[in-house]
C-alpha cells in the first residue's frame, strides 16, 4: 500500500501525532474506491440515540440490521464507517479489518477508548453543539478522551454542530457559525472535523465586519472558507448531508465541496433511506464526482 | 450440555463478546424448562428501592424471605432471578450454582462488577429512563461498568423504561417510544434488553410519518416491531408484565411475546404477589406457552 | 437445576468461600453423566509442554485439533475439560457454557485469573512437584494467583505431582508421599486435588512409623487414607490415571477410587489416546463404575 | 477490502479473540501481494541483538538505513515487516500504515505493548528458547504482555526456536523438536507461530516411538506435520529462512512450506543480505511460488 | 547560555519550585531578542474559542494558518508563543525546541499537562474570571492542574481578567480591580502573571480608602502598583495589549510597562492582524523598547 504524494500530504499535517494514530489516518485515507485521492466518504449511523429507530430506518427496514450498514459502505467502497457502540459491536467481528470503522461516542458518554481499541476503531467520534448551554462540559470530557486516544494511536472526529443558547434557527447553518464551529473543533484537537454545509447568512453582529466585501454566493467558495477555517487546510474536513434530499441537490453539494477544496461527505441518511440499489448508484456517482469524473 | 441451533444463533449474534461473556448468556439460555429453546423467564424482584417492601410482599408475607425468591425461579424451572445486592447476597451461598442471577445495579449505584463476581453473578442489570432529565449520566455509568463486566465475562441486561422529561404518561408505553428505548439499550451495547409491552399510541410528532400505514393494532404485531428495533432481533428483547393484573392477561400477553418473536418474559409482582401454588401454576403455563404448547 | 443432597454436603464444605466460587464448583459438579452424584471425571489434556505433540497425539492423529477434546468431553458426559491456554483459546467460543472448563497454568507461568474470565473458565489449575527444589516459588505464586481467582469467583485446582530432590522412584507414587501431596494441596488452598494413586511403598523414614500397622493392601485403602489426608473428605480429591494402559486396569482403578471414597478420576492419554469410539465407551463404563451400575 | 473464504476461514480460527486483534491479523492476511491468499511472507530485521551490525548489513551497507527494509517490504508487496523497537521507531512515520509492523520485543524486554499501540504496530513478536534454562521466565513474561496486547486488539507471534540445556546441536532442528516448539508457541495463545524448518532426525528418546513408521522423508512432509502439532492447522505457521544460502535452496524450502500446507516464509538475512535488485527478484519468485504459479 | 544577574535575580523568586520548572522558565527569560534582560515579549493566539476564525484572521488571511504564528514569533524574536491545544499541535513538530510554546487551556477544559509534555510546552496557561459567578469552579480546576504541572517542572500562567458578578464595564480595567486580579494570580501559585494595563478608576468602595490621597495619574504608576500587588515584584507579570490599536498607543503602553517596572507585553491581535511586514516592525521597535533603546 505505497501512499500517493496526496495522502502523504495531508498525512504530514498531523505533525505532533504518533505513528499509531497516523496508521489509523491513512487507514481511511487509502480504503475504499477513493483510497489515495485524499477525498473521503463516511457512512454514519449515528442518529439513533436522536431520532430512534422507525424515523431512521421504516423507510427501509433491511436498515434496522446492523449488518446492513457495514455491507453497504464497504459494498459502495466509502472510506469509513462511523456508529455508536452497540451497532459497531454488533458487526464487529464478521466485517473485522474489511473496514475503518469510527466509534460515536456522542458527548463521550456511551464508548470509551477501551471500547475502540478492542472492536479494531481507526477513530472515535464525538459531538459538541457549540452555542449550548454545556457545550463546556462537552469539551473537557472530548478532552480527556481524546488525549488518551491520542496516546494508543485512535485517531478522533469532532462532528461540530452549533446550537441552543441564543443562536437562531438560521444561525445554526450561518457561514460565520460554521466557520467558527470548524475551528473550534480544530481547537479542540481533532484529525477530522465534520461541520453541517453552511449558507450565506451571518448570524454574529461582530462578525458582520470581518465577512464584509467577501464573496459567500457559491456554496463552493462558503466551503473553501470552512476549510480554511480548520487551520488553512491542515485538518480534514468532511460535510455532511443533513436530512435525506433529492439527489441531484446531493450531488452538487458533493460537487460544491470538491471545489471549495472540502475532504468529502459524511453521508449517512441519504443512503441508508434509500432502498440499497438507488444509494450503491448514488454513492458510486459521488465517488465519481470526488474523483473529479463527473 | 449440547446447544440447540436457535441457541448458537442467538450466541452468535453476540459476536464482539469474549467466551466468558457467552457462557453467561449461555447459561441463561439453557437454564431451566426453557432452557434450549431461546425463550426466556426471568424473575425480578427489583422493586424494593422504588416501593418498599409493604407494597412489595405485604399481600404474601413468605416473600419477604429473600430465599422464597430464588426457590420460586428454581422451583419453576425460570431462567434467571433478578435482584439487587442485599436480596443477591442474602440467599447467593444456599443457591450457588442453581440457577443464573442478575445483580440489578439500577442506575449504576447499588452494586459493582467486583460484586457480581465474588457473587457468582451471571449479569448485571441496569435501569435507564429515556426521556429523563439525567438519561445521559446514567448512560456515562453504564458505559463503564458495562465495560468493564464484558471484559471479565459478565453480560449487560439494560431495563428501558421510557419516564420524565416532555413525556405524557401515554407515551410511556407508546408503541414509538418502546421501540425507540429498545434500541437506545441496543446502541448502549446491551446484550438483553427489558422493555415494557408497548400500546398502539404514537407519541412523538416526528415520528408519527414514520408508523402511518403500518399495522400496530395488535400487540404480536407492536412486540415484532420491537424486536426489529433491536437490532433486526440481534439483541435478545424480554417484556415486563408490569403490575399485577389478571392471570388471564399474563397469559395472552406471553402469547403476544412469543407470536412477536420475543424472547420472553421478566415477571415479577404478577408472580410474587401470589401465593406460591398459584404463582407456580402460573409459571408453568408460561412455559407451555414459550414452548408453543398452548 | 436443583442440587442433589450429595452435591450440597460437598458444597457445604468449602465454608470461607465465596458464592461465586461455588457456582463454578456447583458448575462442575452438577455437569454431564454424573452431575449430581458427587462423582466426577475430568478430561485433562495438559501434558503438551512436558511431552511435545507427537507423544500426545501421533497414535490418534484427529487429537491434534483442540475441538476434538473439547468435543470428548462434552459428548461422554465429563464433569470438565482442563488444558492450556491455547487449546481452551482454539474452542472457548464454539464450546462456550457447554462444559466447565480448567485453565491450566502450569507452574503459574502461562496463564491469568483475566484469561480465565475472559475465556468463561470454572477453575485456574496449577501443577506442584512437592520435594523438588523450587517447589516454594511455585507454592508463592500459587499462593497469589489463587487468592485473586478465590475474590472473582474462580476455583483452584491443585495437581499434586512428588518429584526431584532426594524423592527415590518409588517414592514418587509412595502412599505417605501421596498422602503428603494432597495434603500440601488442601494446605494451600486448593478447592479439587489431583494426586496420582499411591502403592503401598512408604518412602520416608520418619512417616514409617505412623503407617506401621495399617492396612494398606488394598487400592481402596490407600485412596481412602488420601482423601483422609485432605482434610478428611472436606476437599474434593481426584486421581490421575498416568499412562495409557490397559482398560481393565483404568476400570479397576475407578472402582477403587469410588471405593476408598475418592472423587472421581481425572483421566486424558487413557482416553484421547484411544480411538474416539473406544475413549467413548471407556468413558461411559467409566461412569457407570461411579454411579455404582458396575 | 472483502475478504477471500481463506481468510475468512483462517481468521474464524481465532475464536476467542477480539476484533481489534482480528483486525490486525486481516491486516496481515490481506497486505501484499499475497493478500487474500492465506499465505504470508514477513521480513523480519531482529538479528541485531544477537549478531550485531556488521555480520548483519556489510555485505550490504544500504541496510544500515532502517528506511531501507520498510522500503523492500513494501516495495516486494511482503505481509508485514517485523524488527525491535529502535528500528521500528526509526521508519514508523514516515511509513505509517503503509505496511502491518510486528513490533519484535525478543525476551520481552525491549518493547512495551504501548510502543506498539504507539508506534501503529499490529503485533508483538516474542522470541522463546524451548529447551533453555530459563524459558519460563519468558514464558511468563510472554503471558503477561501477550495478555495485555490481546485486550487491547494487539495480535501475538511467538518465534520458538528449540536451544540450549540438553539440546544437540541437530536436535536443534529435528523433526521432533521443531513440531513440539511449534505446539508450545500454540499452548502459549500465539497468533503465528514462526519455527525453522525442520530435518528428518528425531532428537528424544522418548518420542522416537510416536514418529515411527512414518514417512519424514521429504521436507514437504515435515512442515505438514509441524502445522498438525500447531492445532492442526488452526494457528497460522511461517518458517524462517535461516543463514543466508542459495537462492534455489530458498525457492525450494517455499515450495515445500506450500505443499506441506505452511503458511508462509519469514525471510530477512536471505533477502537484505542481498543487493536490493536481487532480493526483490527473489521475493518476487517466492511469491509467485505461494501463489502456485511456480 | 550563561544567565544574566537579571535572569538569576528573576528566577531566585521562585524559591519553591523544583529546578524542572525553573528550567522553563529560563528557557523563556533567555528566548529571543530579549533574552537575558528579563523583559518579555509574548504572542498569544488564543481568542479563538471566544471570537472565531473571521474575527481575528480574516484581517490577515495567511494568519488563519497555524504556522504562521509559529513563524512570526520566531522570526520577530519573541519569548513565547501561546494558544490553545489545536493550533500547538499543528506546528509542534516543525517548530519543536524553537521556541518556548504556552498551552492555553483556557479554562482548564481544553488540554492537560500530559498534552503539555508531550508537545514540549514549557508552560500552560489558563484564564480566571475574577468577579464571575464561577470563579471559584476556574480556580478549583486551576489549582488541580497546576499542582499537577509544577510537579512535572511545566510552568504556569494565569490570565487574569475580572469580569462579570457586580463588576461595572469600567469596573473591569479600574486600578484597584486590577491590581487585586494580578494578586489574585499571584496567590494562585501563577509563575507568570497576565492583566490588563489599568485606568485610574477606583471601583470598589471598600478599596478607595487605600488609594485616596496616592497618584495613579500615569499609567507607569499604575503599573508599578500592579507589580507592587504581585508580590513586590517577585511575580512575572506581563500586561496584555487588548484590542487592535494604533502603532503609537501600542509603543506608549511598552514604554509605561517598562518604566512601571512590568515585565512585558503579551501582545496578538495588534500583530497578527497586522500584515506581517508590519508587525515585524512594530515588534522590533517594542523589542528596542524594552531594551531601553527607545
Amino acid at each position: 500500500m505505497s501512499f500517493t504524494p496526496t495522502v502523504k500530504s495531508i498525512l504530514s499535517h498531523y505533525e505532533s501525532d504518533n505513528p499509531g494514530t497516523k496508521a489509523n489516518l491513512a487507514r481511511i485515507l487509502m480504503q475504499g474506491k477513493l483510497g489515495g485521492t485524499g477525498k473521503l466518504i463516511i457512512l454514519p449511523v449515528d442518529q439513533g440515540f436522536e431520532h430512534g429507530p422507525a424515523r431512521s430506518f421504516a423507510i427501509n427496514p433491511p436498515a434496522y440490521d446492523p449488518h446492513y450498514h457495514y455491507q453497504l459502505a464497504i459494498d459502495a467502497g466509502l472510506s469509513a464507517y462511523a456508529a455508536p457502540l452497540g451497532m459497531i459491536e454488533a458487526g464487529a467481528d464478521t466485517f473485522a479489518g474489511q473496514i475503518p470503522t469510527i466509534l460515536a461516542v456522542n458527548q463521550a458518554v456511551t464508548g470509551s477508548v477501551d471500547d475502540a481499541l478492542r472492536l479494531g476503531c481507526s477513530a472515535i467520534g464525538f459531538t459538541i453543539y457549540p452555542g449550548s448551554d454545556d457545550v463546556f462540559d462537552m469539551i473537557e470530557e472530548i478532552k480527556e478522551m481524546s488525549a488518551e486516544a491520542k496516546s494508543v494511536g485512535i485517531a478522533t472526529v469532532i462532528w461540530s454542530y452549533p446550537r441552543g443558547g441564543t443562536l437562531s434557527k438560521a444561525g445554526e447553518l450561518a457561514l460565520d457559525v460554521g466557520a467558527y464551529a470548524a475551528h473550534i473543533a480544530a481547537l479542540l484537537g481533532a484529525h477530522i472535523i465534520k461541520v453541517k454545509l453552511p449558507t450565506a447568512h451571518i448570524e454574529q453582529k461582530d462578525a458582520q465586519k470581518a465577512y464584509e466585501g467577501g464573496d459567500w454566493s457559491t456554496q463552493a467558495k462558503r466551503v473553501a472558507h470552512v476549510v480554511q477555517s480548520s487551520f488553512a487546510g491542515r485538518r480534514i474536513v468532511v460535510f455532511s448531508g443533513g436530512a435525506a434530499k433529492g439527489a441531484d441537490a446531493v450531488y452538487q453539494d458533493a460537487r460544491d465541496i470538491r471545489d471549495g477544496g472540502g475532504n468529502g461527505s459524511i453521508i449517512g441518511r441519504n443512503t441508508f433511506q434509500r432502498p440499497r440499489d438507488e444509494a450503491l448508484a448514488m454513492l458510486a456517482k459521488l465517488v465519481r464526482i470526488y474523483k473529479n469524473e463527473e
